[in-house]
Order: structure tokens, then sequence, then C-alpha cells
């Protein structure tokens, strides 16, 4: 009785046992009403039927083409929230006479009830990814339908309880681990593109190499999320030191530095369902664990805000670019700029600059950091050490950071207190030479700047 | 980088970093101030610290002695319910205007603080077992403290969530078995108690005996409930022809019935999170698959609440036992009536009778089935198939059912219907034989007796 | 305490241990005097010493140049055979008085030095591996001097009972094998090379795709030898149709057929020590155990001897070839012949009728078939079925058999009986449309040809 | 394809169709003619029929009567030899012309044709251990019957090639094991009874507990052997310390010293196939590396022959006991000696001079230790540490030592200098303190003693 091949095979076979029960005269397809459905599925008392109208929705859901699949969402919404009026007046009955039972009918009106319904569709063979793929269309469409944040609120709030960390298996990914989960790896690196299967074995089968990746009992297979290390001597500063295809491994008894070079998100339906941080964490006592002799936690990470930032600056009035920057700055428009010497020498100064500005005060609405990648790592509790001044001159690196690379910190005995600072006040950590660089020139930054 | 262990390492170390922060100076005991580590726990923002206190707050109360933990239910259920204000504020808020926001507000503002208490205790190191262990004690305080019942809801509500189905691990148990499991199988039977090892052996390790558990992740080596199961060429009436220590095993090619003998619940602090409906369900779909020659899936159950109900039928006024009746039953208050062979052929027709009537008609206040075991299974869709004279001449069995034992019927075509109509109407599917015994005599019992 | 890499890490420091015993001073070298090394391993009563003596023999062994290490091997032969005047004292001083004691000196006697010597290095770390790789290099050398032979035939003794087939472990490979694995089937495949892990793929992946192989727990991740099986409706006469990117895989319900379309030997070191034979019979019964729809198990496979026979018999004088033929196989010089239809359709009863001769009467010195395959299927009990015209249009396909592929047909029922009078009086069974075409023009060939 | 499994499954299934080619009408049983089932196998030439006589043959031994067993290994004692003439003629043949195929044919010649019989038993299914078993017949057989000496040389032989270490695999055994392998270690240990379940858990389960087993891929869930080990700050001198129920477990932090209390081979028909020496190797490496801490590696260990001998001596004229120590000695036959303190008083200086008598200077025929626990560990490179007075007041330990237990000393860097000493003079490495004590009086003793 293999565990999850059996409970895949018996969630599939009341599946089927209670499809026959539907007599519902052939396959699901793009016009099976799902209305329909739902209302069946919300209200069935039968344990096989139940599994077999939540198999059915699903299938029926995947059926139809992408566009058709907003009406879903919009029956949620309009169909599957709460009742007002019931709402409060059981909030009212429970101020009146607080019992249990009083507070168990408010709670039960303050749910919406599309989460009593995903909960049920999470039982179809397979749900929990059909589930999760069905989030990746929502999200799609939230921009132009923002009515259904709603609706999102409510799958991010099951699924956070559903991949809890206390659910998550931590494994390290190397040349002994089965090709159909190394076949995702590839596919799903978003940072540093894998060319192939010897690109592929070069991050993790040397020893100086690591890739750990989180997984969920009920996502066979699949990885939620993953990130690549380099143990090396010293904090690199390019990306190119870390993949040359040809470089020497380093002497295990040298290493010293543990460096996240890449962080890869797998599942986009999972998107604000966070977990990197405690994948890092893991990463890094599992090091620490094995290798006492690492002294050193830091990234090489991305800056994926930075070139859409600096051009608004660019243009924007009484901003951090003055004339004379504003010259230089107009070198980046040249195709190749970074292989012209003197060009990129007299450009370096004001990009440093301008980067460190952009990390340490450019804020989002919300009045945490503009650069998502900033936001993740002092999150965490990491603290922004260093801007590498071409660090990465890939396409994408030069796309959207003028290839720029940065190294965040993660030193134990700060991560606690930088994370709450972070959390309280939107503090950014950064090593005393980065604030150097950020104050470096002219005086009237000095403010915040919002985007 | 094992995966429970990792984890567990994991907690441990963040607890350990965290508690360092914490510096409250020494391990905490039966005398600390529990209020002050829910409210920080409540309150807090950092992961590290957050593990720390919920690990020094779970480890806090077990330090206390049993009687002074009733204070903390107290206190989740004085401090941390919800405001009755601002949920009638919030669903008015709500209501006046329904955004999303104001949904996730009311949503909130319905839910007891203590759900995000106990969810955050819960990532302490072995925090899922301590807080199994903590509902137990609850669940004993219940029948004192009635007011605790709202928090014992939310246990009930969150333990429901995190022991969903789709977590549970099922897996046969037998002489392979780590010997650490098997002896937690000796020790939660519950039903027919095992004696020792070699009784253990020949419960597992004969061919035509089988061993069923549910695990869960998080609690690791804990199995959950477990079935018992023979199987024989036809159904079984007494206990006593399974548990034989000298009996021949049935050859396999012979076998047609699969009878679950004793199932056990393991986990008390679980109680009312029910999954042994679907254990009982896999082991039919499993053994189905395993072995085509099996036709009959049968249990072999006590009916643990008879003797009792007919000790206070036996009194009642009006009720089943008629006089020609009481005089026969006044045999049962003699010890050993049932080695005395002219007595028991007396009392056999009337208690099978009486027996029948029990199973069929009594009823719980919630008009279901007052027998403890009927309501499992017929609730699980079995139907009441036969009612067996002396099927166990044990202790318990003659004190609690006078030895009477009987036998479920799984029919997998039926037990879809079955459940829907029971759990729609309390009706309690019987085969024709427990009905006419049921109708036997006399006429005035027709009417549904209600406990 | 993992097993294998107990043990290793236990050689390891056994090793290690001597090896500071034996204070050689340094690393060994191609220099290292490997005759002083092998007395001392023979003579050594420690363990520790004797395993640090081992590896040390080994790594000096591995550090010469190729050309350099034939004088090991002619130290074996030389200095590490029997005494033949021992030899012969026992033999008669057991012949005079035939005790157990005598016996056992005279078994003593009778054995080559060499085999004990060998038995020690395997305690070296990885020294199965390690011997292995030193009998390439001794096959190699093999040709040039016969007189290795009896050193030959020492090392193939105790493969033999190393690799006895009671070790052997048969896996199946497929998409969940550790990349590690795979890269090595890639390496080995020597029959139809596999492009790239897309093309592995298509081969593992699909469910009408097998691949089966045989380890050995001290050859860790070493693959000894594999099978790559396609499931079929019919028996296939092509090998495009079988590895075509783009075809449709078989619905399982329909396969009928197991074919065998390339087997590979991984290890040139243990050429002789035969076990594809048993790799083929577990497979075959593997897949009728789970698949009871297969009737057919058949090869699709090379005539890699057909293209240098033919060569040689059109220049015989008085061979199968007669000057009609000759002037028709002329055809086969002209580069692209089989894109050339009327040649091709000219060609085809030649050399069908051509390679029918060679497979059932061309015969080695030893009386066996002259095609190394031939002799492999046959030699297990299979019966020549097919010849297929252009089966294989690949370069080798083309250039070692003019294009010929060839099904051998495993029928269980027939398998023991045609083994048995294989090995007896070398007869080899073939399908009487084989027959046929081998008999069907001219007369004078009737007659056995030995190579 | 699961590995152990599947080739069970495969022999088996090999033998069931040779067995159907015998068409030998019926099971074997014990009239079953061996001789010519033992030439059937010899000669034949089938795989499937050899496997199918092999497993007939085995079945047909084991149905007979143990008496009537003997005569199997007379069969092989006179016509499973070798021929005199033969091997003499082969090797007058290779003397006057070496080539390689006439060693080939002397090597045939010296090989006693049982070797290749017994080869072939071992590929029925289950047929190492069973031929583990018939060893374990003809080992009871040979007292009586020294004319079989042959026959077991042959078998331990082989069994030495099949059981080489490289095959070995090391396991620690604990509460997490299988009940089926702990239920053999309840059965097999031979030196301080395990009483029940209870006494087993007390033995692995503790952190300062341990128990390492060795085990072979042919016989599933077998050991071969185990040894016990506690871990503890000193030397212990009595067992019942270590045995004791209540006895609080060692703080790991405290812990210098791994004592290994008991050593049980598990397969008497592997006696003479050493591999214990091994394992309490592989075990102190394990334990090193795991606890450093540890720096004593010691045994506490019967002396099982020195009652014995000592008997032997007290009558033996001229010998070790003067008539002094003889008058001392007469205490000894008193029921419950030991409980009489004066007595015992008494005795201790002269048992205790007595016994390192015994173990430093009884040797036996091949000038070896005469106590046979002394010969492993010595031979293993332990030395004698010492002697403890009424270590062991269990009964065995009682009747064949007086209570005495001793510890064997296990330091590394001497190991394979004692070790080497031991093998080539027979030199005893002990402690000054067990020197002085032999040396201790009267001065005649100081010749060597041969039993």
């Amino acid at each position: 009785m293999s565990q999850t091949g059996f409970l895949q095979d018996l969630f599939s076979s009341i599946a089927e046992r209670g499809r026959r029960l539907l007599e519902t005269g052939g396959e699901p397809d793009g016009n099976t009403d799902l209305a329909d459905l739902a209302e069946s599925l919300y209200s069935s008392l039968g344990e096989a039927s139940g599994v077999a109208i939540a198999d059915r929705l699903l299938r029926a859901y995947e059926a139809r083409e992408p566009a058709r699949r907003l009406a879903f969402f919009k029956l949620l919404a309009d169909r599957f929230g709460i009742d007002p009026e019931e709402a409060v007046a059981a909030a009212q009955a429970y101020r009146a006479e607080p019992t249990p039972e009083a507070l168990e009918r408010l709670h039960h009106a303050a749910e919406p009830r599309r989460q009593e319904l995903i909960r049920r569709l999470n039982l179809a063979p397979g749900g929990t990814a059909k589930l999760v793929r069905m989030r990746e269309d929502l999200l799609a469409a939230l921009p132009d339908h923002p009515e259904l944040r709603g609706v999102d609120m409510d799958f991010r709030h099951l699924f956070q309880s559903w991949f809890n960390r206390g659910f998550l298996e931590a494994r390290r990914i190397d040349w002994q681990t089965p090709a159909a989960i190394l076949d995702k790896i590839i596919r799903y690196e978003a940072v540093h593109e894998i060319s192939d299967w010897d690109d592929l074995r070069r991050r993790i089968d040397p020893p100086d190499r690591r890739l750990y990746a989180f997984f969920h009992p009920r996502l066979v297979d699949e990885p939620l999320i993953f990130v690549e290390v380099a143990l090396t001597v010293a904090i690199p500063a390019t990306i190119a030191s870390i993949l040359a295809a040809d470089r020497e491994p380093t002497d295990p008894a040298e290493v010293r530095t543990a460096v996240f070079y890449s962080i890869s998100n797998c599942q986009e339906g999972l998107r604000g369902v966070s977990f990197g941080n405690f994948l890092i964490k893991q990463v890094v006592e599992d090091l620490r664990r094995e290798m006492p002799n690492l002294k050193t936690f830091v990234t090489l990470s991305p800056v994926p805000g930075f070139a859409a930032w600096l051009t608004a600056e660019r243009k924007r009035e009484g901003g951090l670019v003055d004339a004379e920057a504003a010259a230089i700055l107009a070198g980046l428009d040249t195709e190749g700029w970074w292989t012209d010497e003197a060009r990129a020498r007299e450009l370096e100064p004001v990009l440093m600059r301008l980067a460190a500005c952009y990390l340490t005060r450019a804020r989002n609405g919300a009045g945490k950091p503009l650069d998502p990648v900033a936001r993740f790592h002092l999150g965490n509790g990491a603290r922004l050490e260093r801007i590498n001044w071409l660090g990465d001159r890939g396409r994408d690196g030069l796309r959207r950071a003028h290839g720029l690379l940065v190294n965040y910190l993660y030193r134990l005995e700060e991560i606690e207190r930088n994370h709450e600072a972070y959390a309280n006040t939107g503090n950014v950590a950064a090593s005393p030479a980065v604030m150097r660089l950020a104050r470096s020139r002219p005086s009237r930054e000095a403010q915040t700047v919002t985007a």
C-alpha cells in the first residue's frame, strides 16, 4: 500500500464510483454548466458523490477555453460569498448572548461559502494541483477584474493553510535525483536560465554546488521553490564566475562562503503564499551543520526593477538625476555600451549611486522597498551588503538592471532584529559601504521616493 | 536532509535561537505566566521569536500539574474570543459596502483570536502532538466546564483542517513493521485487548490476518486509528473463532470474506475528527484489488451501549420489556448465566429481539442511533446484517452487551445510498432478518424510543 | 549506518589506517614497484595492512600509462601461477592417501597464486570496479599476448563467482531513475545510439516503453547490462518504427508483443561473464505477470557480422555466391544503393537468402553460429523467426548488415528444449520461413560453412 | 520490480517451469533418490531444468528425517570428490607443457566435483539458506564421521567466498527495526539471554545502548552475527550494571567508553566463516565518527572454558594447582559459595590468578589460546585488559567461569601490531596488571600448558 499512490488511487476510485452514481451521461466538456455543479457540490452530503461532483467540476473547468473560465470566478464572487444580512444578524445575536453556538453561527456566516466549495474541490483526484492552476488563471484575470479580489483572498487563505510550512519537505536535488524532477528544475529556473542537462549537472553535481527545493505531499514531484547555492572562498561579484562551464571546483577545505545565486518560485498559482524565507533559513542551518567552516551566507541577486525605475526617474522633474548625471546616463542608450570601456568607467559611479538610492529609498505604496528581490531578502532579515558593477552581462541582467547584481548578507545573529525592524518600520538594513554610496551626492536626495 | 527529521531539527533550531533572543532566564515551569506568553505570541512579528514563545508556552503548560491547566483554557475562552461589538460593526460595514476588504475585516472579526494563537503554537517543535494532548485535557474538563465548549470547537475546527484526509497515510502494519509502532498498537487496542507480543503477532503475521493504520506526517510513528481484519470463508459469529491462539490459518484460495473485527481510535485528543470511515473504505478498496476473490466485507462489532440501555429499559414504565420478558431477563442477574445452558436458551430470543430494537430504534437527542458503534458504521453506509448470540464471552463483552456481537455489512453498491438516507433521515439500513427480529413482538414497540 | 556507503567508508578507513602503517612515504605513482607490492600483498597477514597494500597496488597500477601496465600482467603470468612440481607431488600424495588434508593441499597447489592475489585486491576501496577496469586492459592486450590467456581465465573465473546471478539486482529504469544512472545509460547504449536526454526520455517514459538493467551491490550505480523494450501490437520489422520521435504510443489495452530492440553490455571488463540471458528471462517473467495480454516476446536485433562475412564469401571460391548473385551484389558497392528502389528490389532476394544462410549455417571454430548476436539469442533458447529487409537504414546498420534486422522469438515452452539442443549439438532453431529462405537456392550450399 | 522479491520470484518461477519439464510426478519426499538427483544436477545443461533439479534435491533432503541425511554427505564424500589418477595425469601434463589449457584442466581435476554440485544447489529458490542449514547437519555429524571432513572443507570454502565481507551489510538494530528481525535477535542471543520484548527494548532503545548486526543479501532478514554495545563512563566490571532493568541511562555528554558486552553468532551453519572480527571494527569506526568523545573500546566478555579447564587442572598431577590452592578451591563445590562472603574473599586471589594463567598460557593443539572467546578477541588484535571478580552471577556465568568476566581492550593504534604478533607467534597481548596476576605465584608455572 504505497502511500501517495494509494490515496491517489483511492480518490480516483471513489470519484469513479460516484461518477457512476451521477449518471451524468458522458465526459464534462467546455459547455458543462459549472453553476449547477458548484451548487450540487456545496450541498452534497454523500462522500463519493461529493468527490465525483468535485472531479466533474474541475474537469469541466479545465475543458473550457481560458476566456470562458472567467465566468466561473464571477460565479464564485457573486453567488458564493456571504449573506450580509445573515452576518449582521449572527453578529448581533452573538453580542446579545455570547454562547459557543452563537459564535459558531457567526463564524460560519462570516465565511464566504466559496471557502467550503474550494475545500471540497480539493478532495477530487489531483484536486490540489488543479486548484493551484485555477488560481493562476484567476491571478491573470485580476488586473482587469478587481472585483475578483475577494475570491483571490479566499484562495490564498486556504492555500496558506494547506501549504503551511509544517507540511513542506526540503530535499536536496543532485545528480542522484530522479530525472522527472530535474526536468522540472530546468523548466522552472527563472533567474539564470539552465540551457541543458549539462548546464544543470554543473549546478548540482560538483562538490561546491548545491540545489535545495521544497515539496508538498499533495503535489507529487512538483517543486514549489528552489534555491541554487555555490560554495566559494569569498563573496562573488559576478554570475559568470559562478556559472562558467570550465571553472575549477573549489576545494571543500577552503570553502568559507555559501552563495544563494538563484531562487525560483515554481508555482505561479501559489503567489503570495510565502515559503522562500523559510527555505533559505533551512538551507543555512543545514549547511552550517554540515560544514562548520562556512562563515558567510550571502546572495548574488538580480535587481529586476532598477532599469524601469531609472527610466522613470530620468524623466521625473526634480528627481535623483541631475543634469550632469542625465548626460552621462544618455550613454546607456547606445547598444553595447558595456563593451566600451571608457563609457562604462564613466557610467559606473552614477549608476552605482543611483542603484544604492533605488534599493535603500525607493518605496512602494505599502512603504516597502520597490524592488521585489530587495523586499524578499530584507523582509527575511538579510542586509544589503554590496552592489556589483556589471555582475551580470546576460541579456536580462542588462535589460532590467544595467548589469548590476547585489549581495544580500544573512547574518544569523542579526536576522531576527533586522526582520522585526523591517516589519515594524520598513527600515532597510544596509552595509556602511552601501549607505555611503547612497548618500554620496547630491544632498537633496535625502527624502524617500515613492513609486 | 531527511525530511521529517530535518524539519524537526529546524523547528528546534529556530526555537533555540529564538529562545536565546527571549533571554528569559531559565526553563519554563509550572508557575510560568501563560497569559503573558499567550499575549506575546499572539502579537509577535518575528518568526524565530514566535516559534520560541510558542515552544516556551507549550513547555510551561506541560509543566503545570493537570489541575492548574484549566486556567489556560479559561484564558482562551475569556480573552481570546472575538469582540462582539467589532463583529457587529464589521458585519454592518460589509452590508453597507461589500468590498473585499470589508469582507476580510468581517472574516477576521468573526474568527476567535485563539484560532490564530493555536496556529502559532502549532509551529513549535512537536507542536501538533502537544496540542493534541492539550485537547485531551480540555475534553476531560468539558463535562464540568461547559463554558469551554467554544474553545473546544476551535480546536476541533483546526484539527479538522490539519488532519484532513488528504494528509493521512494508510500503512499496512505487519511483522515487518518497526517495533516502535507495534508497541503502540498493543497499547492502543481498545476493543479486544492484545495481551502480549505473541498475541500481536497472531493478528498481523498470518496470511489471513491484516492490520491497517492511518498516520499523519506531523505525528511521526503515532497511529491515529487502526483496523484489524480477518480473512475468512464465511461471516463469523464469535470473536473467539477469530482470536483463538491455536486456529488453523485459512487457505488464501478459499477466502471470500474480510472481517473488520476491531477498530481503535488512538488519539483521544482527536475525538470528533473522523477518519475511521475513510480508513475502512480504503482498506476495502485495497483488499478488493489485491484479492478479487473477496466478495463480502463485514464487521464483527461490539454493542457497547446495549446493557446500559437494557437496564434502563427494564425499569421504564411502558417500555419494550413486558412482564414475561422481565421475568426472563431477571436471569441476567445471576453471575455466570451464560454457562447455564437452559437459562441461556431461555434468554436468547428475548435478548436478541431487544437488541434488534435497541439497534434499529433507540435514538439519541440528534435522532441518530443510540449505540455509538452502530452510529459509526450506519453513518458510513453499512447495513446492520446480523446479531450474534454470545459472540463475545469476554468480560467486557458480557458486561456491556450481554455477550452479543453484531455484523455490519459494507456493500459497495449500497454504501452511498445508505449513507445519504442515514444522513438525511436517520434511516437505519438493516437486513430482513434483523428487521423481522425487531418486529417480532409485541406490536406496541413500533414507535421510536429516544434515550 | 547507510550500508553501501558504510562499507565504502570502512574500507577507506581501514586502508587509510593501513596506509599509515606502511609509512611508504607518498602517493604511489607510475613508477612504483608493482612486483614488490604484489608479493607483500600475497604474504600479508594483517587485515589493515593487507587492504592498504591492495589499495596502493591498484593506485600504482592505475597511475601507470597503459603501455606499461602489461608488465603487471606478465608478472601475474610468470610469478603467480602454480608450481608444477608441487602440483604433481600433491596429486601423487593424494593418490597415495586420499585424506581431506591431502585433498586440500592438492586443491591449493592446483590453484594459481594470482587467484588469491586478485581476491585480496578486491578488498581495497573500490576494488571490484578497479579489477573490472584492469581486465579491460588485459582483454585489449590479449590478442598480441596469447601467453596471458591463463591470467585472463583466472580473472574470469573469479568474476563469474563474484557476479553470480544471485547477487544481481534487476531494476526498471524510467523517468524516475536518478540522473546519475540515466547518464550512464546514454553513454553505454551500444546498438542504437541515444542522441540526447529527449531521445532517452522517449525510450523510458511512455507507457509502451521499458528499460531494465542489472546492478551489482559492489558496483554502485553502474549498470552491468540493460535491455530496451517496446510494447507493440505486432512484431515490428524496422527500428525506425520503434524510435520515431513523433510516433503515437500504443494503447496498453492493445499491446500483445514485447520487443527487445536493444541489449547493451556496459562493462567490457566483464566480457564472457554472462547475465544477458538471465536478464531477458527475468524481464519476460516480469512483463507476463504485469500484462497478461502479452503473448509474444521477440527481439529486433542487428546482424553485426553479416556484411563482413558476405565480403569474404564474395571472394571465396566455391562459396555461396554464384556468378549471377555476384553480379547483383556488386550493386552494394554504390553509395546509397538502398535509396535506389530498382536496385534494392533486385538485391533483396539475394541478400535475404544469403543472410538466412549466414545465420543458420555459418559457424565459428567452436561449431556455434558465426554471428555473435545469433549466438547469444539462440544460446538462450530463442528461435530465429524472421529476417527484415532494410529494417535499419542507420549508418551502422547499413555498414555491418546491409540494413538487415532479425527477430528472434522467445517462446517459453520451447526455450529449454532449444537451449539444450543448441548446447548439445549446436542446432539452430529457425522458423519454417527462414528455413525455406536458407534453402531457397542453390543446392550446393547444403554444407556448413566454417569461418 | 522489487529486487530481492523479484529474484526470489524468478528463481521460483524458473524452478516451477523446470519442475514441469521434469515431469517427475509428485512432490519429493524422504525416500526420493538423492544420488540420482545429484548426478542429474551435476550433468544438467539447461538452466531451468538445473534449477528445478536443485530445488527438488534440496526439498527431498529436507524431507528426510535427520538420521537418513547422513547418506547424502557420504554420497558427496564418496562420489563427488576428485579422481586421483586424473589429478596426477593433469599435474604431469601441466608440468610437461604449462599451457593455460593444461592449467585449467589441472585446476578442474583438483577441485572436488561436489563444489560444482553445491554451487548449482545454491541457485535453487532459497538455496543459500538451505545449504547453511545443511551444513549444520553436517557439522553435527562430523565428530562421529571424521571421513566427512573433506566435504565440510568444501562447504566452508564456498561459504567463505559467498559470504565474503564485501557483501555483508552492517545495520543498526533499534526500536525502529522490523519486529521480524527483533524476534530473531531475541532467539539468537547466546551470551546473556534476552528474557522478553521489554528486556530487548532496554538493550536497543535507550540512547546509551546499541546493537549492530551483519546481514547478507541472500539471507533476507536473517542476522549473521550481532554485537550489543553499552556506552558508559568507565570500563564496567559486572554484567549486572549493564543489564539492570532500573538503571539510569548515561548522559551522552559523559560517555567515554563503548562496551561490547555480548557477541552472538546466529548461523551455526556458517561456523568457521568469520566476520565477527570485521563487525567489531566497523562498529568501532562508526561510533568514533558519531561520538568523538569515545576514548575507550572494550569488551565485557565471558570466559566459557575456564571452569572446565580448572576442573581438569585440579586433577592434573604437577599442574598449576598446588595443595594450598586445591584446599581453597574445594570451596567451589559448595552450592552458592559466591553468596558466602568469607569464602568468596578466600577464593578470589586463587581464582583470579588461575584465570590469568588460563587466559595467557593455556593453549590448544594449534598453539592458540584454549579459551574460544580469548582466541577471538586476541586474534582480532585486542589485548586482555582486566579480569573481573564475580562479574557475572548468572547461572551460566557461574557454571562455566565461576562468575568471572574479562575486559578485552581494542586500541586502534595497537590492533594491527597485536594481530600480526598473535598470528605469527601466538603471542597474547595482556595488560601489565593481568601479566602480574598470571605470574603472581608460584614460579614453576612458567611453561606453556597445552590442553
